[in-house]
């Protein structure tokens, strides 16, 4: 049996906001030839690529936002959209910014933050999600970044990083993610772990298993099954 | 003229909380004998030596937790105290996290973030602000602080890193406080500068001299009333 953690972490992109989607969304406005379900299915491929390059050493450290623009500027010509210019490419960049929540989020995270200490503890960078927050009404107690620890998650020292700015016990915090992957490294650093099931993440034409893994200590369907089933109240 | 800033950086231990208060009201509650008033004000005398023996070099990265935890530890005898053990030392240290705001800063911090992002960045470390924005009210829209940058103010690295996360030019930041080093400090990168009069911050036996400077951009007998100088709606 867990004590019960003190402090959520929250990963942010597919777990709070629709990435997918809210891309989708954007690029059809702006473009409306364009298979925007592919577009935003190929820059998400090139995330962990690109973080994979900073954390091997073969790049210095680069915010989010400059990876993701790099991603955008190589797979631009792919998609017939070569001729943007530098304020077309920004401004697209900003969707990162600008991802709508899921439909539970802000709800889910007002009840979970009367009980929790709730922080973000994502791979975007500080200024990403704290406009993302402002502008979804995400009600953070604390932002928490990778850009805070210079390294990116599944990186150990992120997680026990995140523990370490609130001077607790791995085991007294808990990611909550819909991402076995990022909860297996969490784990791994001895905090405690909540899936939450996305299977929309990738798009309708992508179906996602949500499949509970037993290892994590808790499995819920949104983030307000999540508040349920730790009691908090409506 | 200036443009409007976008994004309002709050100092906080005496801008936006009552350090001297709030000590002398816990002190005096757990140790009725001591010279809280004294107390208090030989605490925060140890601030900025504590600080500068990082940032000369001579003590590496410490979060101030840690410097205010060592500098209680070496005043405790001088008022008697020496004879708290490490929980009671622990305790007594937190009321940094438990700095109660000035009556008039969940107000005006609430009127200024319907116009423009506004974060804390103090010396104190995530921990300290977070706990402290959670207990009091405090509704960033994200928490900055010395920790992020690895450099405590005045030093330049701060008060650019604070743009920097926003990807703005420094003259779109305002630093607001209520000291005017520190505003000197902002200043010189480029930021523009509120000060608001705090005449109590060390308390009612030595009272502040507000002047204004009029090198500062604005100045405030409040957070509110910087709230009503840009027009806020109440």
């Amino acid at each position: 049996m867990h004590d019960q953690p003190q402090l959520l972490l929250f990963d942010i992109f597919g777990t709070v906001v629709d990435w997918h989607g809210s891309i989708v969304r954007e690029l059809t406005a702006l473009h409306p030839e364009v298979d925007a379900d592919a577009f935003a299915l190929a820059w998400r491929a090139a995330y962990r690529p690109s973080m994979e390059r900073v954390m091997s050493g073969a790049q210095p450290w680069t915010r989010l936002d400059e990876l993701h623009r790099a991603s955008l500027d190589a797979l631009l010509p792919r998609f017939g959209l070569a001729h943007l210019d530098d304020a077309q490419r920004r401004h697209l960049n900003g969707v990162w910014h600008r991802l709508d929540p899921w439909p539970d989020s802000v709800a889910g995270l007002t009840r979970l933050k009367s009980r929790f200490t709730i922080a973000s503890l994502s791979n975007g960078n500080l200024g990403l999600l704290t406009n993302m927050a402002k502008r979804a009404g995400l009600p953070w107690d604390c932002v928490l970044s990778a850009e805070v620890f210079k390294a990116y998650k599944p990186d150990p020292a992120v997680y026990l990083g995140a523990a370490r700015v609130f001077d607790l016990d791995p085991a007294r915090a808990m990611l909550v993610a819909a991402h076995h992957d990022d909860l297996a490294a969490a784990r791994a650093c001895g905090l405690q772990t909540a899936y939450i099931e996305r299977p929309l993440e990738f798009g309708a034409r992508q179906p996602k298993d949500v499949s509970p893994e037993p290892a994590n200590t808790m499995h819920a369907r949104s983030i307000t099954h999540l508040a349920d089933l730790f009691g908090c109240p409506v």
